[in-house]
């Protein structure tokens, strides 16, 4: 089950520090980092060995016990201690979870390590109650717009256990149409550059014994017009107030596919990846990777040498493509036209 | 230069047969292999060693020549003989070169095999000049409908001289553009599962001196959204006589990207690649290949032991977003609607 393993937790011993489990090393180790001082943690965050908005989230907010704590032992000035905080709070740019969590964890900063932990503890028990809540509305929403049973669910990149404290925000949906006998098979997409669909996705659902199948990217869209899909459920690393989606690179080719076969584009995401800060998709900075992602495999060159690669991590899926985003707080229908996402988003947000 | 090469050519010493340029080992190493016996050539097939729909009907022409000669060294009879040209007709099933071509070249067999090897090299003078001719008709349309000066083009796969006999087809239009200083770069989509975009036509366009980029799959969607690009032109394994074109995996994506986007879709492909046979794309038999070319990258997993992968490795585009069919009888505009493209294909096939 999925419960079995943690994305991200604290540990106190041998020395205090985040513990990451190494999605990196997946599929083929099941190995951990610990991460005791703010220059592991941000290499860890920058090597993806944690990603996905909710665990970056949390990842955040512990780090901030880690700053505080590497900074009692080497002697931080306050100014060193914002400098390295800010490293923290910068090291990705496009999930609004990890800024977010990191600026509410130094609020706490004044009561000390033990309360920026309790913060973080709170984080990661209010992820897992979202991630419940969204999946049961999710479901719902799905089931009441599909014929198909049961149903065969489409899915980019990961957004499970590993992606979140535990259980999943599109992948939750997933597991709870399965808990509720409706769910057929999920399709996963690999994913590149990366795979975290064919390496983590992949990995979880063989873990909870969901039949699943794998594909190259670019066969969503035949996938789709086969008629071998009902849904496509996707995460968010960010939602802007008029419902553009900031997620995964390939997205957007997912919603497209979906909107040209007639099927519903959904994204599942906690409210902690809602910005209404952040006017629409054009606002929100795509962080860009380095061409090694894209051209190598494994150590292996996949293409001549000096060869450039343009290798952004995200893309915006606009509002009018997004049948639903669905929150622990209610569901919103961007497609249904951007003011009438602006208005109820910025109403669950009230 | 591309002339330096030869995806496809007859080999008379040491033993007569076909000699292949290995496209499985570029862009690392530039080898060889010869194939003198039909189980040779039928392996490099299925292996793609060779691949692209031109290139295969040369190598279908050619590989009857290897038939005759095995037949006779072994004493084939004439049922042993039909059964291994059958092999080789059925070695890939989506383009409808290979079966044409092998057809057409056992109509020859009776003036023997240097009437069969005559009639290839025929088969390649013809592709090369229906190559230049569609660059010069797809470059004329083009210029004709986009405004943005050079040109950014994005392509799929290869469509090189690697996949042709020599030139190209949908990079054969990038070539002339390029050659009338009308071309800024070519977006290459690094086509997976087996890279031949990153692999293949970054190495072609690295040759010519051609400026490129190369992208995840994914990406094409964000790439025209961005604005990054003025028009798609990819290659067919078969055009149907509606106007749906097969072509490798992926491309449907990159017609629905253009589509939203408004820009032009174009498929580039030589009159031997449209089969007015096949009433639509329905009617064509789309290969599925080993699960391993998904999971497995350079012999490492990609993901968990025990996993299923689908892997089509064409799709079908339909007619509707299909904006250009150039071939050196003309072009057709199958998006002016299916019956519009099948009169006008129904008129250049006669």
């Amino acid at each position: 089950m999925s419960d079995a393993f943690r994305a991200v937790s604290w540990c106190d011993a041998p020395v205090p520090g985040v513990r990451l489990l190494d999605q990196t090393a997946l599929p083929g180790r099941e190995q951990y980092v610990l991460a005791d001082t703010v220059e592991a943690l941000v290499g860890a965050v920058g090597r993806l060995v944690v990603r996905g908005a909710p665990a970056l989230g949390v990842t955040g907010a512990l780090g901030v016990a880690v700053a505080l704590l590497e900074g009692e032992r080497e002697g931080w000035d306050a100014g060193r201690l914002a400098r390295e905080i800010d490293r923290l709070r910068t090291a990705r740019p496009t999930a609004v979870n990890l800024s977010a969590a990191v600026d509410a964890a130094v609020a706490r900063a004044a009561g000390g390590v033990a309360e920026v932990l309790a913060f973080a503890r709170m984080l990661m028990d209010e992820d897992e109650r979202a991630n419940r809540t969204l999946s049961r509305l999710g479901a719902d929403w799905i089931l009441a717009r599909t014929t198909h049973r049961p149903l065969r669910v489409l899915t980019h990149c990961n957004t499970g256990a590993l992606a979140t404290t535990t259980w999943g925000t599109a992948l939750g949906i997933a597991r709870e149409l399965r808990d509720r006998g409706m769910l057929d098979e999920v399709r996963v997409n690999e994913t590149r550059p990366l795979l975290q669909g064919s390496r983590l996705t992949a990995w979880e659902l063989a873990r909870d014994g969901i039949p699943h199948i794998v594909q190259v990217d670019g066969a969503t869209a035949s996938a789709v017009a086969r008629g071998l899909v009902d849904v496509a459920i996707v995460g968010a690393d960010r939602v802007a107030a008029n419902g553009d989606v900031a997620n995964k690179i390939g997205t957007l080719a997912v919603a497209l596919a979906c909107r040209d076969g007639g099927i519903p584009f959904v994204v599942a995401a906690p409210w902690t990846s809602v910005d209404l800060g952040t006017a629409d998709g054009n606002a929100i900075r795509v962080e860009q990777r380095a061409d090694g992602e894209v051209l190598r495999f494994a150590g292996h060159p996949a293409a001549p040498e000096g060869t450039v690669a343009d290798n952004p991590a995200f893309d915006i899926t606009p509002a009018r493509l997004v049948d639903a985003v669905v929150t622990e707080r209610g569901v919103v229908e961007p497609a249904a036209g951007p003011a009438h996402a602006a208005v109820r988003l910025a109403e669950l947000g009230s």
